[in-house]
């Protein structure tokens, strides 16, 4: 039997040569040349063309390169077959490790410092003391999750806001619509790690931002569209929001042009926050395979539009 | 009795206000208008004049407002009394977090993602893997004891060297002279972290810079006489060193036309890794003078020109 590999359409030689080492006895066929589509038993794909995965009549599962699931959320043709989420544990430490860059880039006034060596300027500013420094993350699942542990782990005041009440060690968590003021509103740094879906875009709107503690600064790592770009502009503008450290945005590669790119408060980077590795990825991946071939069921299993936060 | 406070030469209301906090029972006396001598039992100080200590024929401790040493290894005058440095885990764990984001902006490349958005360009970097990242501490005293175990929490991969030979949970520590050239030619960043005295003045010098791995960075966060300023800005100017983030210099504040505050691959900040807290320290303080009254050893007890790293 074989795997179809369809990474976004592209070629990927170092996802194959990846899937080889980890999966010797499948051949894997990169789409979109498949000599034979009954060959196929499963399927690792992201952002594969809708209903594409329906022509592959033995496949037993589709596993996906990334943890967000746009992707199976917009194909309404989806197989009857399991579909699983890559929850890399480096991929997430490394999400975790880029937050916490930013947290201490606004924590310890290293713009103020940047500014002032240019000005040749040795001024100190006192900086709040870290264990009174509230984080708060919304989003708890598997990947906020670990990001929360690791900022907690460093000695920051740490909650989260999820959907669904979550309990997490050492992470005050809220839950609920009700519950979202005053997350938003005792936070010196919110970080979005929501996952994308039609309750989630737009979420942070003009109303939520605006209930933001002022003068506090914001980390996105998820998706660009959780946010409004207008409200966030003129919150950084006004003040109210301080800084602003975007990993990731409505359209991508961000276009020329954009206010972000420019704006004097905001960090773009270029969704570097959490590169999937192909070769931790891929035996992630051979295990979720030999776990389905037990006939058991992996971890991080997609439900359409259930639990999503 | 009474306290003696000179910081420094300097007014601080918030260590006065903080000391009258945590040793209620004692008046706090301010150099250098000292009403009677023989009124003071114990001295905190940064900074003092030499032989200033012997002044006061009641003297039964010296406490330090700081972990750093040279006021006491400078005063060939001292009393016979025990000197206590303060090792203040909060300050510790700030100059953690203050190498960490270092490491990080060197190793996930936020540098040149800031040149990127000064272009609007967006291209992504690999960046080494956290576990396979070599952080290598030069020092491993209280404080950089403290600062490798965060940097391992944190997934990277930690050496340090010592003058003599020392014991870390998950670092891998070296000793002696004969272990330096590996240890430095084994590590993606230096940090120092060694405390200066007359066999560490000067001593990351062109030669021991030069058996740094080619490409390697650097963090400063002890004191700038350690490093010979012209030997790092040579390697910089080479590509032998990547980057350089130096809290502290030869003289502080760095004077006016210092090489370092236009040097494209460096970082200036003015010796505020580690502030101390005024009302954490003087709590510590307070305990040390407890344990003194009981007639007990505090720890972290100053003894002249041994046990220096």
């Amino acid at each position: 039997m074989a795997i179809l590999l369809n990474n976004d359409g592209r070629r990927h030689p170092d996802w194959k040569r990846a899937l080889r080492v980890h999966l010797p006895e499948r051949e894997v066929i990169e789409y979109p040349i498949i000599p034979d589509v009954k060959a196929i038993d499963y399927a690792i794909v992201w952002n594969h063309p809708k209903g594409d995965l329906r022509r592959y009549p033995n496949l037993k599962a589709v596993l996906s390169t990334g943890s967000g699931t746009e992707h199976f959320d917009r194909d309404t043709n989806l197989p009857n077959v399991p579909i699983v989420r890559l929850i890399d544990m480096a991929m997430a430490d490394d999400m975790a490790l880029y937050t916490l860059y930013w947290i201490l880039h606004f924590q310890r006034q290293f713009e103020t410092y940047r500014q002032q060596q240019s000005l040749q300027k040795w001024k100190r500013h006192p900086s709040p003391i870290t264990s009174d420094y509230n984080i708060c993350l919304l989003g708890l699942g598997a990947i906020g999750a670990i990001i929360a542990q690791k900022i907690a782990n460093n000695g920051f005041k740490i909650s989260g806001w999820s959907r669904s009440q979550k309990n997490l060690n050492g992470v005050t968590c809220l839950s609920g619509e009700e519950a979202l003021p005053e997350a938003l509103g005792m936070a010196d740094i919110i970080v979005n790690c929501l996952p994308i879906n039609t309750s989630t875009t737009g979420f942070l709107d003009y109303v939520k931002l605006s209930q933001m503690k002022a003068g506090a600064a914001i980390i996105n790592i998820s998706r660009g569209q959780i946010i409004e770009d207008d409200a966030l502009l003129s919150f950084l503008d006004s003040g109210h929001i301080s800084a602003a450290a975007l990993d990731v945005f409505d359209q991508e590669p961000l276009p020329p042009g954009s206010p972000f790119w420019s704006h004097p408060k905001v960090h773009v980077t270029p969704h570097m926050s959490g590169a999937t590795n192909p070769d931790t990825a891929a035996k992630i991946i051979s295990q979720s395979i030999l776990t389905l071939e037990r006939g058991e069921a992996p971890n991080y299993l997609y439900q359409k539009q259930l639990s999503k936060r």
